[in-house]
């Protein structure tokens, strides 16, 4: 079950502008910074009601955020749900027809256990699920 | 003071297709569908959490979300923010810096008072600002 929005993740070429860029525009400042060495990324996160602003700078040349910048340029990367089962929806999304890119979900930024939609799936959206680690 | 994610809004190229699919991914249909003449788009609305999903169709080739989707495909198109005062908002994002499309907000879908400040202010992510109409 699908329960609210997690967290919304921008694409950035410079963490540090960003976070002040952001501050400035939601009127608060992030709340913490942490790298993300499996996905060569570092993050930080603005807390936003009830949802969170990711923001994601590339470590990395070979950096899916690196590639990402590349093609398209700084922007909106991926949106996050955050749902009740993570295992149970995978299964589901499966036999719904989406492409999961893992069968099993993996350890995130944030203390989460995640998994993603290939946006060919999801009308161009790349679609992110997570789930709170015990 | 920017309240929290009001609604993420994807671009489609086609509206009915896309809400069983948004329908499949989220587990909850749509609530209601509505044609914003002025922006040129007939909107459907997902509720997910205490933020919505609003999917974008274009209903004219001059429409801003042809263009989009001409020049990027489908996906994410914006990021809306609730305001608690927009005129407020307004006056204070262009005291800091920021590149607002209008200085007066304009009637948009769902019964709200809208502004969108331009991208290239905001690391490359169409940000709109919105407040419910009384």
């Amino acid at each position: 079950m699908f329960l609210k929005i997690e967290h919304l993740g921008i694409a950035v070429r410079n963490l540090e502008s960003a976070n002040k860029l952001f501050a400035a525009l939601l009127g608060t400042e992030h709340y913490k910074q942490e790298a993300v060495e499996r996905e060569k990324v570092t993050t930080s996160f603005f807390q936003m009601g009830g949802s969170k602003i990711e923001l994601l700078e590339a470590s990395d040349p070979e950096s899916p955020i690196a590639k990402f910048i590349e093609k398209r340029g700084e922007g909106i990367h991926h949106i996050a749900f955050e749902v009740e089962d993570i295992r149970a929806t995978i299964k589901r999304l499966k036999e719904e027809g989406f492409h999961l890119l893992s069968d099993e979900p993996k350890p995130g930024a944030d203390n989460k256990l995640i998994a993603f939609l290939h946006p060919k799936s999801t009308n161009g959206v790349l679609v992110e699920i997570c789930q709170e680690r015990h």
